[in-house]
């Protein structure tokens, strides 16, 4: 390891912000339900079921937070130690993490104001690109330097992460053109998305990590 | 263990992102307490104690998330490792504890509403339903895959785990059955769901903790 | 040790928990923090100057949760295992403590109330009585099952912090009464009560604490 | 070590609840961010674009937090234990970080109100200055303590950060200057000030830390 001319540190710390941030984010995204009594004066239950639209963005976006939280697990598996531009990119991709219970108010709000659907779907497709790109960056950095990588591992994976990290960056420009024509088929496409990272990824990071654990048993 | 065709982590991660979602659910149960100039016009004393409905479901809800909470630990403890079918297991289970602090606000905002206590009632039966749902999904997971417990351990306290979730989740029905007809004892059997699970899963996943303790003492 | 009859655990997702609760209700004070373009008509620096009791309950507030959190570190550095009993009342400590935000609020709006400032600062020390009596709980548990202590510890410890929370908890009855004559100097009293704790625990545990870390280097 | 007359602790549960006040302040930002059916009656992207001094705070305050949990990072990697002043001093940075929400929303709110823009600005220079302040506190606390630095370090590092800290520190008050005359500008500063410590800490601690973190390969 030639890590002497830059500054680096353990990754648990890292981990543990990363992990606060994500748990905040996914669980805050529950305060954007809400019945008030005047909701309920044509009964609870019409008033429960006409939340629909928060039901879908509560679903979507705790999935999408879900699945970035399993890739952002995926990047750290394979991490020995962090350096400073990687701790910058880290706290971008939360940045934006944590700014994705906004775009699930709008599209929660006004999925159905016909006048405002197209610009909401829009909106939260755009975010779905700054996730990418933040992803897109991590890996980047990585695959640029295998010296922060666990012992026994090479850049490979991290190269093959970063070109799949650009191209589902592109295919949320893909979400975006469809919601300029229907806002409901892009919600559907962005969870295609995330269900498509899922079972990427599924096949990708992990058996890296497997080779790692059996090498080397992580500790917490 | 026959892990290598899996891809597999170990559940220092898992816990953390866990905890945080648990921790921040739980405390945000507070938000909904909430005593404005207009409510204490009549006296402070008065308008804190109209709010009893909004104790009673704080109340509720802090043991029925602090109960899942001691459960997900007892899962957990058993385990090594996760594969990527119990991590997303466990995020659908942590999207059902994030979301109970919106059944509680239904709860506590129209238990004394006559028109909708009912469907106040039944509604939070529902998410109680959910949890079980998820709980079996995992039990069941694990039952299925011994490959992924601590060494020494056996899948005979999972399956055991696995038949008291589903019949956890059974017994929700029933309090939907009696939320149906009065609200006000579908929360007493909730509460005594919770009461149930706490004394039954005493006398069951510790004792195995323990020997696991003792066999090997485990990390942080 | 003779812990095979009891269930029990090591503590790491106790406190990892507990952090979470801790942090969460702590940060969760400053959304009492609002000034509204309404509020900003007489001026910015006025309207926030106004908001003197807000700032005044969240500097209390704060402490209170900060030494809190110093004596449940202070718990925590003596045990080497938790049972379920103790996480049980751990439970209700952090019920306790992630409740603390309302009573804030409540005397953050009232205390300049003349009609209400009385019944929100008796309220504030309530929830004093209640953390007192958590800790209260959690020590009287503890001094009764040396089992769960680090190697080398006695109980004496845990009694003497047993009988300090004890007096802790009655001394929060004066500050209520305090309350019924002034609203201000009760606060006086809360914030000279958390000084107090803050001094003499500062004398108490944490030689126990150091001898604790001299024998057995903790990990994380 | 001459460490038996003080009390002290492990760095583990501290920066445990660091991370989470951290995680928290930095995730409650969004909560800002709202467009109500009223705001969208001109369009909903006229709306989100209207929203720019809110997206600007939400930047400027998820870079300064960021920065000052990288700060915190690097004080933590030096230290090998606490001591219950040192618990104290950070409970105070702590405070000031979960307080800085706050400043946000005035800055967000305020900064297009020609009466109440300077205001705001001068208030969040107000909240760097007690940033710089909570910093200055501990790096000094640090360096007069070095029996609380890991083995092999000297208090040299922590004496040049504490004259930073305190520079940096007194810049803000400049930035309170230009705050009085141009708020924009203000803004521009401080973010200019956020960069200047990211920089500057960048070639400064971290090449202790990996000294450190070769010496001794660190758990997490």
């Amino acid at each position: 390891m030639s890590t002497t001319s830059r500054a680096i540190a353990s990754t648990g710390r890292v981990e543990a912000l990363s992990d606060g941030v994500f748990a905040v984010a996914i669980t805050l995204l529950v305060l954007e339900l809400k019945v008030t009594e005047q909701d309920a004066e044509g009964g609870l239950w019409h008033a429960l079921g006409r939340l629909w639209p928060s039901y879908l963005a509560y679903a979507v976006s705790f999935a999408m937070i879900g699945i970035m939280w399993v890739n952002h697990h995926a990047i750290f598996s394979r991490l020995a130690l962090v350096d400073r531009s990687l701790m910058y990119a880290n706290l971008a991709l939360l940045a934006v993490v944590s700014f994705v219970p906004f775009p699930t108010a709008i599209v929660a709000d006004f999925i159905r104001d016909d006048r405002n659907a197209r610009a909401a779907a829009m909106f939260y497709g755009g975010v779905g690109v700054a996730l990418g790109l933040a992803f897109t960056l991590m890996w980047g950095h990585i695959s640029h330097h295998d010296d922060l990588l666990k012992p026994g591992l090479t850049n490979q994976g991290a190269r093959r992460q970063y070109r799949q990290s650009a191209m589902g960056m592109c295919s949320y420009f893909i979400g975006i053109a469809v919601a300029s024509v229907s806002p409901i088929a892009a919600l559907a496409v962005y969870g295609a998305l995330g269900l498509f990272f899922a079972i990427t990824s599924a096949h990708e990071p992990l058996d890296l990590t497997l080779g790692v654990s059996d090498q080397a048993p992580t500790a917490a």
